[in-house]
């Protein structure tokens, strides 16, 4: 089993998508944009031990890395069109990849994302996936944008990702699928993004990925009451105080947060919940308040790759 | 300095390229596709101590990590757009990251190629690029499309970066920069493309990409007296097999073949030379033939990152 093999593996189970005129196996793919679109593009890589730990799953992997690609292009109102994959796999290991390609075509496929190339060496295990997505030119929502009174809305719950990551939640416990196999919010954010003033994926936690949407200019008041949770997390942290803690600064969430107009109605995002957590403010900083809008103090710190005091494998957070 | 100075590091120098609606910074980067384009995508990923040298500079790594998409790009014959870069870095190194931008944006600069996002991460130096380029649809050049008597062409010379790899070139000599600083043939390849059966860059070698080529179908004659090679080389190795050896399987010269109808004129590639080397015959298999069309034994091996033979980093060939 050698490079060439591992490629054809790839080759074999990648199928030909739409738009695709040149596919897996060239130089470079060829593909046909849609007409009056913007192209979207992203990449992110995972590193292990670092965006998921030793128990995953190959399948876990593979959809994680795409993942967090498609959940970037949802943020901009994007739909999924190709995808690249660079794989960096310390030796060839067939049975590796095939459980891998699982988990990574399955969700490809479930949101129509062909995957049309990449490249494969041999090193440290390193996945990066490149994603291309199309936005109706004009439609897109960027992190900037945020007006005075906008209202902050978010997709589904938030803190289950967080928990499961806090707490090593093994193979089985229902929350683990939250952290590694989230669902990007393609059609939510393509349903927000005409409408939204601007609009973030939440996968460092929400107060850091707020801060990107605040730019330093405006505020934000959250009112923690209205944090959407699941019934899993209020019954494993029952303790309001401790489970908005981890609502807010918890990662890998994937979840969408909007500055939505105070004036035009909420978008339909059909079967995707949408939850109104607070407001944009004149005062710069985020204010998060509990009950009956007492003040809160909460430890903000978000993800960074680089943060000075923690210069091993940060296991706090995902990303 | 963190991971999000850093981004703001590369964020200032990158600048905003022609068709780029939402750069650096955001989820994802918002592009403006020409009409009647297709959209060409490749990614391609460098290893240290694999795909370079310790002694190679970061400037020149940052040149590298580009040339390597971009030639991709010009065997499709397709001109570069746009790129993102993915950096996995030991720790933040603020001095490294501007040497590195130097060589990528010079490069990326000279080419028309804005840089519009990317992704950092901490671990083990990995760099890997996606380039985004451009091509009228219909104009490209596949790997696949060779026929039979078609004639062979390839840009340039040949050999240089192989010699340069195989004897360790030190800085200040003239081939360490045609193995650490290849000119992708982005406007040779355009002009070849449309009238081209196929076409590839030549990055693994010649014989191995050769194959590629000819895809166990049809053969090959290569006219070794033909191999167009530097003064620089022909001094360095007189020796006509040993010169021939080096420049049918050395790797990293970036160069352009193509499978070119016998019966069109030579396309013009303006400044780059364009040197005939053969052509396509019915018989499977490559027959290098020296002085007086005597045929000659050449090690094929071209470079393959799981090469079992080689289990380590292999420093025979870089890619």
């Amino acid at each position: 089993m050698n490079e060439f093999d591992l490629i054809a593996c790839i080759h074999d189970r990648a199928g030909k998508g739409d738009g695709v005129v040149v596919g897996i196996g060239d130089d470079a793919a060829v593909l046909q944009p849609g007409q009056g679109m913007h192209l979207v593009a992203t990449v992110d890589n995972l590193i292990a031990g670092r965006h998921f730990d030793q128990t995953a799953t190959a399948a876990e992997i593979g959809h994680l890395a795409l993942a967090v690609n498609l959940s970037d292009l949802a943020a901009m109102g994007a739909r999924p069109r190709w995808c690249l994959l660079t794989l960096t796999l310390p030796e060839p290991d067939a049975a590796w990849l095939d459980g891998f390609l699982d988990g990574f075509l399955s969700l490809a496929e479930a949101q129509a994302c062909s995957l049309v190339g990449g490249n494969m060496a041999r090193g440290p295990l390193d996945i990066a996936v490149t994603a291309l997505g199309e936005v109706p030119a004009g439609h897109y929502a960027g992190r900037s944008g945020a007006r005075l009174g906008d209202r902050l809305l978010v997709t589904g719950t938030l803190g289950d990702a967080g928990h499961a990551w806090r707490h090593g939640a093994k193979p089985g416990d229902p929350l683990r699928a939250r952290l590694l196999k989230p669902v990007p919010r393609v059609a939510a954010g393509a349903a927000m993004a005409p409408g939204a003033h601007a609009m973030i994926d939440v996968s460092d936690g929400l107060l850091a990925d707020l801060g990107h949407l605040l730019g330093g200019k405006l505020g934000a008041e959250i009112d923690c009451t209205a944090l959407p949770a699941s019934e899993e997390l209020r019954a494993r942290v029952p303790d309001d105080i401790e489970r908005w803690q981890l609502q807010l600064a918890g990662g890998g969430d994937y979840e969408l947060l909007a500055a939505w107009p105070a004036t035009v109605p909420l978008p339909r995002t059909g079967d995707t919940p949408l939850t109104e957590i607070g407001r944009i403010v004149a005062t710069p900083g985020v204010r998060c308040l509990g009950a009956e809008r007492k003040p809160l103090r909460i430890d903000e710190s978000g993800w960074d790759h680089f943060r000075e005091d923690d210069p091993g494998g940060n296991q706090g957070d995902p990303e």
